[in-house]
């Protein structure tokens, strides 16, 4: 293989405000030879997450930024196409951490064989893989929900929010999805079985959007999974019952630096809330659980999900400025050859 | 008796804005003959709380608005003066919730005997009581702070503040005040023994308020008891590290409506922390437990307060506007006859 080349991106510049284009460089390298005890992976998906833009920033953050010149980090799908470890076959279905690039190569350490008789390869980026133990982890162990309680997603139709909302409806709760259109909000009802969904794109201020939350949460609010920030976790601030519970998931919404106030702290205090922020990767410990449970509700078709699916790795930067605008339907993925 | 009067405070109109005297209007009324089971108590001193700005106003609460033409609530510590119940008698030393007036009369629900051999009777307005069990519990069931960890308090020289920061020095913690002056910085420091404590007024912005926090903090925040939101909630989100525990007893910068806005709730995210309103007369379970601790550390002197003791019924209404700017210096108390 050694006069072979594959395909790879790397942050080339640091976003100053938005992302741009130039922020990324496609490069094209030899393929190396395999070393004893080696690996090599040919990706067939790339997953495109919101936590990629926080690590292409060098503010304080919980983790180090992405270095420049290096492959963008990402979790990926694909398959063993050579191996010098007994371990590892070649055909071998896995997920890995190899990041926007063509191959992979690896020890073998931090990567995963898994089953695609009843999942499909894809879904282990996505319900099944990162995405789902995110939704996991916050609604079970900071939301805690009970049966009867209501519970808002942000980011509704997205992996995560996806996520979040079925399992919720799994546990007997009142399930109200936020997203971002028409379309989207129909796919949360309808196709995701949601009880409601408010399109915040149909509000003209923070007031109209209060409004509508207000119109399909009439016993309040008891847990909010926060992907988004802004507008809508004033809003449902405002909507709290007596000890809700908030986990925060992301902040999309100030990923380029805006300013993203809460307007009305005072809602803790009275709603005797408790609001926590958490990052999935340190919670190692509910990995097999949650994706035990995962992999159980998408097999049984419990779980739904959608992707939007970008073809070709030079396809990945566009669809990445897509993802942080919303402009995706469902996991955003990147598909290679 | 019956042809004695005596006088107690009513709440006149809700305020719209600041509270002013027209808030609130003294009344002079004939004391009630005792029935069968009934205890006459003479009040010594009535406490002055900052979460009775919030019952005077109608907004959503964690508790129904005081109604307009009643006494206005509050704590009080006083001595049994007739008693036609066989469990009281006259002389008891007692704590109780009479509320703005000179004399309350009771069946014994809701009163507790104190004794006072080692401890000032209103200390069980102070760190013996309410405010007491506050710091301890935010302190203790929210922070849950390690030796070596930095907990910073704000309105640290106030009735609550003072005592979260020598428990929290007590319990092997690096400690920081925020307080509102020299006079009180230096109490904070000198007599209290926090390890170090920033005045806000001395700040001329959010900047400077975030660069004198930085100073005093070396480590980073792993704690902070929140009595006051605004600019100093904002700087310390800034400061946290990761796990960081906030504790939210009060918010009395907002207290007259003002927008009080989270700048960067992006910090929730980034340090991955708890943020948690309170009310802890929700958490009846831990009084016994709290008053014990505390009131072991006041008898031995390990726990020190100051009072600032105005004069006469009819002073209450200047004292607890002065409260509400922080024109107090500990303790704000009204001693009565």
């Amino acid at each position: 293989m050694s006069n072979q080349t594959y395909k790879r991106i790397v942050l080339a510049s640091r976003p100053t405000a938005a992302v741009t284009p130039d922020n990324f460089r496609l490069e094209e390298v030899p393929v190396p030879e395999l070393a004893d005890g080696q690996v090599l992976v040919r990706n067939h998906f790339l997953s495109l997450d919101p936590y990629m833009r926080g690590r292409m920033s060098e503010g304080k953050s919980y983790a180090d930024p992405q270095p420049l010149g290096e492959v963008m980090i990402g979790g990926t799908v694909g398959e063993v196409i050579a191996s010098k470890n007994a371990k590892w076959n070649v055909g071998d279905k896995v997920v890995g951490m190899f990041g926007w690039q063509e191959l992979g190569v690896t020890d073998g350490s931090g990567m995963q064989k898994v089953d695609t008789t009843h999942i499909p390869l894809s879904a282990y980026l996505g319900s099944v893989g990162m995405p789902g133990v995110t939704a996991w982890y916050g609604l079970n162990k900071i939301i805690a929900p009970k049966a009867g309680e209501t519970i808002v997603v942000s980011a509704a139709s997205g992996a995560v929010g996806s996520v979040v909302g079925q399992l919720a409806k799994l546990a007997g709760c009142y399930v109200v999805g936020v997203a971002g259109g028409k379309d989207k909000c129909d796919y949360v009802t309808g196709e995701l079985g949601f009880d409601a969904c408010i399109d915040y794109k149909a509000a003209n201020d923070a007031k109209e959007l209060y409004g509508m939350l207000k119109a399909v949460t009439p016993k309040g609010v008891d847990g909010y999974f926060e992907n988004v920030g802004g507008d809508i976790l004033d809003a449902v601030l405002a909507r709290l019952n007596p000890f809700a519970r908030i986990a925060v998931c992301g902040l999309i919404a100030g990923y380029d630096g805006q300013d993203m106030p809460i307007r009305n702290p005072r809602a803790i205090l009275v709603s005797r809330c408790k609001i926590e922020g958490f990052i999935v990767s340190e919670h190692m410990e509910v990995w097999p659980q949650a994706l035990k449970e995962l992999g159980g509700y998408v097999a049984q078709g419990k779980i739904k999900f959608r992707e939007s699916v970008a073809e070709g790795l030079a396809s990945a930067p566009e669809a990445f400025m897509g993802l942080l605008k919303g402009k995706n339907f469902g996991k955003q993925l990147v598909k290679l050859a």
